[in-house]
């Protein structure tokens, strides 16, 4: 029986990267994503089933795992990457983006820990993989909104691998520490981050074994300051 | 003219000693809390004004303000203490509770944030304080949604301070690492934190020169596994 | 019976800051630095005993002590300051001043907390005031011997905090992120740090109940990156 | 041209697993340590040439790369093994054992990092990989010594990483936390690391594209508190 792999938060870059490489894996593999307009030729690509799905809607999320116990079964893999952002000084941004942003990037975010982990759990297995950034540790000037959501899905994290490793399920979250680079581009001399590297460290950290685990780790480019 | 302060999350413990505290070295002092019956003898004692304010609800956080201006002016320094959780096992809290906990305390430390520096930054200075937890910096298993809710706070604070410090304003972050004592009680040796001695880090803190700000401290008993 | 402070690695800048600011709070002061002769004004100043100290040889440290034992007893303060480094590339750098800046920023840190903690333990108090650096938590490049010194140094603390807190002792760890400013010159508009403040924070922790240690805080200039 | 690979404080566990893991990629293998009297059987089985070194020895690590030069070639991998500690409370433990500790897991680690880098710098490709422990991130009570040199190789990582990466060289630093299970065990349920797991992960690390490096990965049992 092959693996299964549902990646929320699907569109272009790291998650397209990470459906192929799930799919030349032998994966069935399952896209969600609010507007799933955009996903017909990924979707095609890689075989995939679509589900729309709003991460920070209770009822979305939990359709989607229905609609996934059908079409995939219970998956190995679960990627969440959905995150949004109110950009600009701490005084002057719009309280009801922040408000979005911080359901988006970090209730959402839960929403699906919850689903995924509710199945892994009652089978034993399995690998929850949340995408952070440089915000996920560090909170920059006018990005406060950006930091509330991305320290918080880092605290779900944590807790989430104290809490689920010990009964068999893997949680990594990853600091995706740079630009990622559009497919296509050459990325500026690798100055950007590849979205195929990131995708091959995502299955790498998927296949450690469990006496071996890594819960976070960063990725950023060669020339990237940090 | 003297300082004042207005301590949201108002009640017994840190907030109450924070709030004599202020008031013997001269401050004016204003209360804020949910439910304000419970503050009359503190305000009483501390000569202070009191508002009624769910830290969650944006025109709430906009009519304390509004009042504060009225009453004790733009404070020279604001205490965020909120928070709430939803305590179990990820795959079963309720998840219409770990919204609230998220909203309570981390969104209500924004729009807190928000409006005190609106004012501060007008005036150029001013010291706001966030009451952090062990769980700011670690995330326990069966605590995810008070992870979730102080690493977001704490990303606030961290983003706050370095856009704010720069213009005047003193961010800081306090992980209260441990248990804090009851008024009264004995706080057994010591291994409980004693809500006058935190209240007095925070005073040290606030009275800092602004060439030697520290952003984050931790607190905890002197017995305390850490 | 008034309070007594050891001084490793006095010259100008924060130790005298703090030598000043523990003479005017009627403590007995003591100052070791290698080289001796430029702190004879600071001396009469604090009314300080001063004793010459190699604090990476263990006979030198030794022979401190037992000084510090007939002048001023047991210290209720002892500051750790010393460090060199050797700053260049990391396939460059001298070997033997590596060498030798690991044995004066680390070691040296390490045979300090040994003998005062001998002395403390035996009496159930006193506080151990480590200085980091900027490097400390962060290794930059070109400053490889730096950072193995302050990380190690770091360790230290955090080890010796964890072991002798219970014990009574109260180990701190201070980060200066940021220059500090010479005595007399204007800092810049509080762009580097007053060794002055510096020296009234690391009194502050000095003076916390031990209900509510802090074991570690960062001080740095307002308008200061980080 | 096949890769190579210098593997520093050979042994058995992670060295020996990572030692037959290049060995059957292609690479060439040399083995290093002070007693190479043990490393016969390995060496044989990976076809590796072995050298003395006592790695906090300028002159050994100097001709160890030497040796290497002439058998391997420039390493395409180095790995940084070497520790010792002196285990008890910082008030007690030998002064001369902690030296010694300092010397060979921090100082050792300098000497190699530099001789490596040299070379790689000159290829303008490389990986350095640090072993690190819990105590790398944690110092805990009767360990500071320990804490002091894994805290001190962890601030060389850092800093040579954000030196040597945009020169090409790929620094990582691994955080061993728990325990390594010997050869041959049954690790109890997987709640010790098998030592081929964590060296799956070393050349995990080394086969990322420079577009997305990792600097730091930590790695423990699924059963493991942290």
């Amino acid at each position: 029986m092959s693996e299964s792999v549902l990646i929320v938060g699907a569109g272009n870059g790291l998650s397209a990267s990470f459906a192929r490489l799930c799919h030349s894996n032998g994966m069935r593999v399952m896209l969600a994503a609010r507007n799933i307009d955009k996903l017909a030729a990924l979707a095609k690509e890689t075989d995939a089933s679509v589900v729309a799905c709003d991460a920070s809607d209770p009822g979305d999320v939990e359709r989607m795992f229905v609609n996934a116990d059908e079409s995939i079964g219970t998956p190995d893999i679960v990627v969440y990457n959905p995150s949004t952002s109110a950009r600009g000084p701490v005084s002057e941004i719009d309280k009801n983006a922040v408000r979005d942003a911080l359901l988006i990037t970090c209730y959402g975010g839960f929403l699906v820990v919850q689903e995924a982990a509710k199945r892994m759990l009652a089978r034993g297995t399995g690998s929850l993989l949340l995408t952070g950034a440089s915000a996920s540790v560090k909170g920059f000037a006018n990005s406060s909104s950006f930091a509330m959501g991305k320290f918080g899905l880092r605290g779900l994290a944590q807790s989430s691998a104290r809490e689920l490793a010990p009964r068999g399920i893997h949680v990594a979250h990853f600091v995706i520490d740079g630009v990622i680079r559009c497919q296509g581009s050459d990325g500026g001399n690798d100055g950007k981050l590849d979205p195929d590297a990131i995708a091959q460290s995502y299955l790498d950290i998927h296949r450690q074994h469990r006496s071996a685990w890594t819960w976070e780790a960063e990725l950023r480019p060669w020339v990237e300051n940090f």
